[in-house]
């Protein structure tokens, strides 16, 4: 079946996480996350962490996945920055 | 009734919401948007758009509460932007 709903939803998933990846690029070519702070990292993951429990829950896949793959790359901006740390 | 998936749903639309509000206010108190691009503001105005449709759609409280609100305060950012434009 067609499902009008879960083609928007999917829609909206592409367009947010794209939106996402310059910055994530930029952090990856620089290495360095100096000017986030862990409070944004840590409390934006812990929301996307929640979307994708609540997208699990309403057993949406656009949720989930957006929300999987957003919270993938918040991790490995936290990763780029707790590294960065570790070399000062 | 308690509903613990709405609960979760709407402790994650808090946090994703309330991590992009220090970039509002930083928008809001320079007056500029020179470092945003286009493509970003109306990228991302679009995703969020959609995911507001998907929550109507899905009758979902904290999708359509979480979207509405970052909508707005993407296209507060876009409007800035624009009004700098004109100032140059």
């Amino acid at each position: 079946m067609f499902d009008l709903t879960e083609l928007v939803g999917s829609c909206a998933a592409v367009l947010t996480t794209l939106s996402f990846l310059p910055q994530v690029f930029r952090t990856w070519s620089t290495g360095s996350a100096h000017d986030f702070s862990w409070i944004w990292v840590i409390g934006f993951a812990s929301g996307l962490f929640l979307w994708l429990i609540y997208g699990l829950a309403l057993s949406s896949v656009p949720l989930v996945g957006a929300n999987g793959l957003t919270l993938s790359l918040v991790l490995l901006i936290g990763f780029i920055k707790w590294r960065g740390r570790l070399r000062v």
